[in-house]
């Protein structure tokens, strides 16, 4: 197809899609001639995932540059290059290790993922930034002085793996590799507001069960 | 306690106390003599509460203001003190009504709704945020032309509703109505961050176990 069929397929605008040409977030077409190039349905996925990253998630351009260094490194194995595309995404600042707090909550976290028996990921925990993430939390709801027992985040963390098993499934219904490692980026950024947004509901809904509207 | 106690049981500096009282963030102490003031336990809270919201949150202080107001509003119901309270937390800016995707979104949410058995939040739908951030994040999806069952919302929703209930149990641990809206608002804020980080863990873990790390 051409630049125009592809701008309205995408409903990307001629003038954006040029310049994700020239910022390399998108392949060149194969040229015809010197004024014209022909695109494929690869380049009109790889657009919807760059303008997915970068107008819902609004992920900076060199960030997006880099996802996609690693969505199109074929020498990674599936779940690595799964990691390395998402970790690639906008991520929570580095714990402060000195901090008390810090240094509970990864113990915390630890022991976590070893009641919940998710050996995998404690292999990663020195790399994933999922992890920092967590310690990062929940040193934040320390700090407060908020005491929960560790049944609450064990429970959490039960749901959470469910949802993740749906994520995956998702996943693995896309038909190429290729399609999977692009559909996992942009679950991540697409569907992160979509389960706030049903888990605000769920709140509201059983808010009014337990205590009515009075 | 004295302004100084305060600041070191909360971990804010006393400048940053100042700056909160000047703002209205805070209420003023009890003034002891002209240059003294004497501060409780419901200050320690508050402060807590709009350190969380400010650093962890990244809410503007006009907004902060405008939450506290609603916290504060003895004349509401529990579930609409709650949910005011909530709905004054920064949100997702009103879908475009003329767009297609946008319509289609409505209708799919509506449905979802009511397969849910949600009659509570579906009351809610006119004026509550999330109602309105899970149309836009099913019209995001939609326009990137993903398709899925409408069974994987429903499941996406059930799970959240179990989530849901182990919030609203959390709140209900707190003794008083007003650390119960004040942990409300606390726990919006600062689980979302750890509800992620879960996921993706949960999502390495699983990844992990279906492809190894070939």
């Amino acid at each position: 197809m051409r630049l125009a069929e592809l701008s309205e397929r995408s409903g990307v605008s001629t003038a954006t899609i040029k310049y994700y040409l020239r910022e390399g977030l998108l392949p060149p077409g194969r040229q015809i001639n010197t004024t014209t190039a022909e695109y494929d349905e690869v380049h009109l996925r790889r657009l919807r995932l760059v303008r997915a990253m970068i107008q819902v998630g609004r992920v900076p351009v060199a960030t997006v540059r880099e996802v996609l260094r690693n969505v199109d490194d074929y020498s990674l194995g599936h779940t690595i290059r799964l990691g390395a595309a998402l970790w690639a995404l906008p991520q929570v600042p580095e714990p402060d290790e000195e901090d008390e707090f810090v240094l509970a909550a990864r113990r915390e976290a630890d022991e976590l993922l070893e009641t919940l028996g998710w050996s995998n990921a404690r292999q990663l925990t020195t790399v994933s930034p999922a992890y920092r993430s967590l310690v990062v939390a929940v040193a934040a709801f320390r700090r407060l002085g908020y005491e929960w027992g560790a049944e609450l985040l064990v429970t959490y963390g039960k749901l959470m793996h469910e949802v993740a098993k749906l994520d995956l499934d998702f996943v693995d219904t896309q038909p190429s590799q290729a399609e999977k490692v692009e559909t996992a980026v942009l679950g991540t950024v697409l569907t992160e507001p979509m389960l706030h947004a049903l888990r605000r509901l769920a709140q509201e809904e059983e808010s009014g069960r337990r205590y009515g509207y009075e």
